[in-house]
């Protein structure tokens, strides 16, 4: 300990001895795991227990007794034992009257019983003071001192002294206390430790649906085609060619479906003339998994300008850059440069630059630590004014980049139309109906539906 | 509410009926949507009403009562009217005594009474309990259920338990409810979401203005000379060439304004021999905007990095590249390395990209949440020691850059010159002070003046 | 203050006249520092000072008064000298009884003291109530306004309403209390502004030596040897060159040190069959260091990249490529597409550039406000999951890049392994372990150790 005092000092704090006792009652994994963690932090920790004989896995340093005269030694009690022998605990009711006892359970299951765990508990006992926390720590994480995740423990009750005591134990293991309010939270917090993304699912499944059927189309059009109709075996296309050609479709349609409930919100609105009746179902999940959209379109940007700049490096790049130098200068034409070509290759590279790097803005400011210092209004006009920008760049940048070829009728091959093409639907149709929906007459219009202050006073009594 | 309850289940936990009922004065846009988002979570909702008739707009399951008779049915009272309609609660003051008044209003700009309109509420009731919060949350996100931005939600009152009261509803509204202290703070809090990026004006328009300039500068030099003098339409620089002379031009201009304030400030404290009086009003607005100055400079360090990866991708330059390798073809000269040009190569880019690493560096541990994870020793160690340390290699590299062309007449078109030159005015002036400034002598003088506790012992008396 | 008002009111919130009476004891450089910044924001201040003349360095609008008087002009007093003079303030004790004293002293080095100077000064006054605070504040900031660093205050104390007295002040103040609990929190507080990057010293430390050796070990081989044997000086290689082998390298090697205390930890915990024992000291320290590490890896990641891909930029380059295409031209020999080598080519950048990406992922996962806002199942996910992911891709783009040369006896210059075979070591052990380690018989007894409570039932009284 004194080694590594220096490293660990935000860890484990400066053991004192004037912490007060900490009754724990139950000796499972969890019980053990934060029973050693207070030793080490200084508190004197009693174990209750039915046996005070299985001393070989508790602490060295605890004490174990039976679960009244522990109970008695200590005013916070923590029940690390499990729902279905709660009830054991009304056996003690009189002993744990007025003490502070820490729900710490975790259920299997998301909702698993009607009411939370620590409300059963104090409806059970309710003469203590109940009070929820620490079941987001993992016990592999206390024991093991590595708290690289979040530091942070939920705390919630109705008693708001029972609470300042939990929250200073929690201080004093080196861990941040966060206040949920009452104990009506408690459910909510026995539910977070259960979840594995809940708002990622959907925004997850549709970008891998999509990036599949993107995959095979360019599998299809840009190798099979080639290997079928020009004999050319391009099968290593598959590495970066083909995923190059799938980011970039991945990237604008999402982008565009990060603005598309918004468009038919609108539609929705002007059709109904009002916005005090709910949306439909489907519009209120698709509305709230926009930022998950954003990011997932963000990322496959990423990966798209990554595979792009990589392009000289590519074995096959130099192959074609001597093919096609080698055959100008042994046919002695003089190089000249063609200025439309320039000035289009260079205005697509410029706009998908721009309207990535705007992107990558959009995402910084949806870092959590950013969009808390920013407000409401502030941040409306990042995500609307700048994000239309970066999708009008987007857009602009796939159709330049594609504009030689819209009309070739060698650029449909098998009659479908390119990649590039089918990702430009989404946000093509977005970028024209918001443009009929920003025409004054429109906008005006839309704008009174939604800030009903305007067309009637506030005070309307 | 049933199928998406995972997804929403952060947003609105479940409902409950516990909750305490709520009381709202008036029916305005605010009123509904904080009444339909409280009974979404459970609460009873009464509204207090001149008359009790326009219901149709009033969330179904909300009571609409009197004002009187809806007041004494809960113990917080939302007051969602507007400022000059306050004066009428006082024929309320005996049904409001002892109550919670949630201030929620908002004005239309800064500063607009010269008290909040919380502080003139609870002048105006004494008896009641004034609290402050909820305005800086949107209608439109409370109804549309989307809170992406900030779930903050400041809170200010002079009476902890009433403070505690709606730190509780904000929790149940499955918001995160932030103490801003006593009543004093209602004007700022009142404030807060009418603002919009003060801290970014000056560095934006400043940034406008010298960005203009650059880039009619270059398009002078680069293009509009080109054409004149030696014919060539090279007007599809335009897109990258010219503002990649732009980007690097405004990035380094930029980087050495973050640093020149400081550079003033030790210069007026060594001139004057003292710390205690305050610097003229443009350095201290000037030192407050150097976060953001260097924000924006990295942003066009980045936009300067992004521009020339993808050089080798654009028609114009492989063009170039053709034209080259089939004069030296044609001519049949032995192509040999020229070992200056390869090292004066080699070391402008490794200048820049460790540069612009350590810039990158520097903008991440400038997020908030970085930025509240280090003390103050930290932060300046990296502010600093590796900003002064990026500066030099940035500097460097656009010395490098430019050297072979900085004696040669011919790079002084119209015999002005280059933009580069012009973009290490600011730097090169900023570190040969800089320079002086940490020769030992002026160094152990300067912090002498600034830590007042090494002249003489802090305890002075 | 008027004209840049709109400016810094986020810093300086607007003066009341309600604010009441602060007195702060000793009038050294952080006393004035505070005072003057809280008359700023409209605190009125008091001054005790055993000498009621030195006015010329106390703050305008300040009062000096006798310590006895000063004190009973004001409820919140800041002791704002020395420890070794806290003794006379014994002789004021009976003026101090029930006052809040705010502490906000630093020591000169870590745990200077045995016990922290808060708790010295309320065991001196135990009539007192002693608030720590103030002291991770620079006076520098406080005096020039220029707070970029952390708004935050530490505040801890034993007695609530004080603590909240001061909390309030602190907001006063437009900065961000934090409580931190009791007054046993003190010693942290006052360690906090010391350190400097403490968890940073041993990762960095090993990466400079590491960094070292591959930098020597890739000049001897790559410039060195080159000069020796083949007679041609690349001394430029230094720039670029040698760096881009070395960076690579550590991002390897770092990246498997990120993920070598994991499977050492799961080695002992399967040889001691328990995981109720702890690991030793070195062990601990590495795991605790593990976050750290992966960060600098991925620095040099980051470098590697864009290194990598500024390679067509270097007049090396070019100069390779004209020779290549060059001589080609001359040959007249017909250029073919070298499948197998298009198909390395391709894939190993493809896998660079992928596993990249995700190391990029763990880097923002691993931000602050994002650990924050995941839960412990989710943050394990990611870092596991992804994290091993990302290793085995960067481990294949290693392989395959250096797969032709690995049975080329010409790699082997001076009979010593090329550099990046080097940085395969570490990478490749680890997962072999690992792969070892999933097998399921051994990953189901390595579960049941984990988890104690799948073995026998958590509540095993």
């Amino acid at each position: 300990m004194n080694k590594n005092s220096s490293n660990t000092m935000a860890l484990a704090p400066n053991t004192s001895n004037k912490r007060e006792t900490v009754c724990i009652f139950g000796t499972g994994d969890f019980g053990r795991a934060l029973g050693q963690k207070m030793i080490q932090s200084g508190y004197p920790v009693v174990y209750g227990s039915r046996s005070t004989q299985i001393s070989n896995l508790i602490p060295k340093d605890a004490e174990v007794l039976g679960h009244a005269e522990a109970a008695q030694k200590a005013a916070v009690i923590i029940i690390a034992i499990q729902r279905q022998h709660y009830n054991f605990l009304t056996t003690l009711a009189e002993v744990l009257h007025g003490k502070v006892l820490v729900d710490i359970s975790n259920n299997l299951k998301l909702n698993q019983y009607p009411e939370s765990n620590a409300e059963y508990l104090a409806q059970l006992l309710p003469g203590s003071k109940v009070v929820k926390g620490f079941n987001t720590v993992s016990a592999w994480a206390l024991q093991s001192g590595t708290l690289d995740a979040s530091r942070q423990v939920f705390i919630c009750g109705d008693d708001v002294e029972a609470k300042q005591m939990v929250m200073n134990i929690v201080r004093g293991l080196g861990l941040t206390p966060v206040d949920k309010g009452s104990l009506l939270a408690a459910q909510e917090i026995e539910n977070y430790p259960l979840q594995l993304f809940p708002m990622w699912k959907f925004p997850i499944f549709l970008s891998l649906g999509l990036g599949l059927f993107f995959f095979f189309y360019s599998l299809a059009l840009d190798v099979i085609h080639t290997y079928i109709y020009e004999n050319n075996n391009f099968s290593f296309f598959i590495a970066i060619t083909v995923p190059n050609r799938v980011f970039p479709a991945m990237a604008l349609t999402l982008f565009g479906l990060v603005y598309l409930p918004g468009i038919f919100a609108a539609i929705i609105q002007l059709y109904r003339g009002t916005k005090y009746r709910r949306f439909p179902d489907w519009l209120d999940r698709w509305m709230l998994a926009r930022k998950q959209l954003g990011l997932i379109a963000l990322a496959f940007a990423s990966l798209h300008a990554v595979f792009t700049l990589v392009t000289p490096l590519r074995a096959f790049s130099s192959w074609r850059t001597s093919r096609q130098i080698i055959s100008q200068a042994l046919s002695n034409e003089t190089v000249t440069l063609d200025h439309t070509n320039a000035w289009l290759s260079d205005s697509y590279l410029a706009m998908g630059m721009l309207g990535f790097f705007l992107f990558v803005l959009l995402g910084i400011t949806s870092l959590p630590s950013v969009s808390n210092s920013v407000n409401w209004r502030e941040f409306r006009f990042v995500q609307s004014k700048l994000g239309y920008l970066a999708l009008i760049l987007c857009t602009a940048h796939a159709m330049i980049y594609g504009g030689k070829w819209f009309l070739n009728p060698s650029a449909y091959k098998w009659y479908l139309p390119d990649i590039y093409m089918l990702s430009l639907v989404v946000p093509c149709a977005v970028l024209v109906v918001k443009f009929v929906l920003i025409f004054p007459c429109v906008d005006k219009h839309l704008t009174r539906i939604r800030q009903g202050w305007e067309r009637k006073p506030r005070y309307s009594e």
